[in-house]
């Protein structure tokens, strides 16, 4: 296999975009990637989209985003693994170069959630979970999140606290980042007192809904410096899956996906947790950035709460995490999350995310989780 | 890159399977195609699936299919191209093995359509077209087709008669299929006087709305013989897009994404068209396989109907287009239809096709197509 470089990135506002479709913010962020390395020609594309049927009534988006974008007749290829489907465009457009079978390739993820209303948006969002085990029987993703966040403080005395503390520590963040869907800082008092959704968790432990597109261009790592000064090499690629309902597994406060995408993700890149200098982890609810830390190892297991609780994830702590603001702050257009998780290391380690910027930021991790944890993908970049 | 070869395959009956589920069909795929080489255990799956979504309100297919086939934690990828998602779940599988990520990768295509009335089965579908330019329009797939027809029968002569006669010669392939959703013969009267769908085209004329799951097991090629006598090497595999609505066409009879992913596939097979012995192209409509034959090089363009009429495609022809009956007589359930002709084409390959097996059959070529052509896959498949 051969070793590959992200060399562009691109990505749209994060927010309510009403005025614009989903090819619109697509061919936004994927031309400004290409602006972003000044690539003349694209040999395939990989589109990250979680339910474009759902929500737009759209499939096909592999067609429809080559055709708009202008590069037809390229092969394009939409793959689709719920919430995790943008990294998963990621690690297929990696293959792709990597095989040798492609050396240009675009990997783009994209959602309108909202053109529908709340309650169609929640519809399309439990076709992740198992629409027969558990949306047809009422429970959503706010219910199933709900679950693993009163056992994790059943099991290791997490804190309501602590929960809150991870949503105001990322709209911290967010509020440095000109793309984030809330850009405004929150007080542990507003996310304490917000509405109650699933009890434990508030409105303000929970991730919007959210439309946005993001992009990055890959190829070859030999050929990376043709097309930008500061190229970052992709390192480590895991990808796993688990149970698809929450009931079928042993212990709802580990996600076993996670574990095994990252355990993987560690061996290809020959590295460990504590080599990672920040990390974008996938905190649709303040539980599952929790769970994210302790299940790819920066912390012990049950000591998550704690970590975030002491500062160790701000931005100048010992690893910080979601230095973007996260799914919380920035929005979470659910396909296009795990690219714009990249588009963030990578920003970060070129040097160039300004207000937000980790310091001697070398090498970072992007953990992208589908549903309640039946898919993770977890992505290692370190600059060249 | 490195050879790949297929080892198993597996497919289930295709028809209104109301007793059984998604996720039943495919595992009972699956499970063929790995009791049909023995392989103890998959290193990765693709699962082809056009839309979930609409049709069973289920996304996140990768966790689902790899829970209920019982091997999480590996990675379960589902790609989406509108009719084709079944051809693209095989090419990711290939690179995927090609490039040396993984070893035994699962290719599976499934669709559950039935489970939905017509009307909400004909939305779901036309979400393969240009929903803002097309289907919000009013025009679906029967109207773009008969738009093709009309002026291909313009531009080159093709007669009503011979667009009939590739329902008959498939429905006669299809009657020797035990798989087929319709495997009975029609009379050419029968298709000249089936209702009428969108002008030109009648009932008989198009494909049919279908459940139905088919798997196929691939490996390196150098490691093919420890689980079968009869492995059939991926020799060509081309992709192509083209614009996603009809109307942006120079030339609506040309399907250009048939002609691009056709040279691609041809070119790294280092063979030409009159080198197959035999194709399984992509039949929705009648005049579909007409234009396929065309595109892909068989026949000169415009004598495709003059090549049905004189008996070329027939499973004795020159030529044999289809010999599993197609997605007319076969049934097209959408997100299996892909794999569904790799199945067929290796079954030719090993000489297990029984009444209706092609004669000296030593190179097999897929077509499947999505939209009106907005994607199109070519796989080029020979002895070992």
């Amino acid at each position: 296999m051969r070793d590959v470089a992200v060399i562009g990135v691109g990505i749209t506002k994060f927010g309510e975009l009403w005025e614009k479709s989903l090819r619109d913010i697509f061919v936004e962020s994927a031309l400004k990637a290409i602006d972003d390395c000044g690539v003349k020609k694209i040999d395939s594309m990989y589109i990250g989209n979680f339910s474009g049927g759902l929500f737009v009534g759209q499939e096909h988006l592999g067609s429809l985003l080559a055709d708009y974008l202008g590069c037809t007749p390229i092969p394009a290829t939409r793959v689709e693994s719920a919430c995790a489907s943008g990294a998963l465009a990621f690690k297929q457009a990696f293959i792709d170069v990597a095989s040798g079978y492609s050396d240009i390739v675009l990997a783009g993820g994209v959602e309108k959630m909202t053109d529908v209303d709340t309650g169609e948006a929640t519809y399309g969002l439990a076709a992740a979970a198992d629409r027969e085990y558990e949306a047809f029987q009422g429970v959503t993703f706010p219910g199933l999140y709900a679950l693993i966040a009163r056992r994790h403080m059943y099991e290791y005395g997490t804190t309501r606290e602590q929960l809150a503390k991870v949503a105001v520590k990322n709209h911290k963040n967010g509020a440095r980042n000109p793309h984030a869907q809330f850009p405004f800082e929150v007080s542990l008092d507003q996310v304490l007192n917000s509405t109650l959704v699933a009890d434990p968790l508030r409105l303000l432990d929970c991730s919007p809904i959210s439309d946005g597109a993001a992009s990055v261009i890959i190829c070859p790592a030999d050929r990376a410096k043709e097309f930008t000064d500061k190229p970052v090499k992709i390192i480590g690629v895991g990808q796993a899956t688990d149970t698809i309902t929450l009931a079928s597994r042993d212990d709802i406060t580990t996600l076993k996906a996670t574990v095994e995408a990252g355990k993987r993700a560690y061996e290809m890149a020959g590295i460990k947790p504590e080599d990672i200098d920040l990390a974008e982890v996938h905190d649709c609810f303040t539980i599952a950035e929790i769970c994210a830390m302790e299940d790819l190892g920066f912390v012990k297991k049950g000591e998550g709460g704690k970590a975030v609780e002491e500062g160790l994830t701000e931005i100048d702590g010992k690893i910080p995490i979601n230095p973007s603001g996260g799914l919380k702050s920035k929005g979470h257009p659910v396909g296009a999350t795990g690219i714009a998780q990249v588009v963030e290391v990578v920003t970060q380690l070129r040097g160039e995310a300004g207000e937000r910027q980790v310091k001697n930021a070398k090498i970072g991790l992007t953990h992208n989780l589908g549903g309640s944890g039946g898919s993770v993908v977890v992505h290692i970049l370190e600059v060249m």
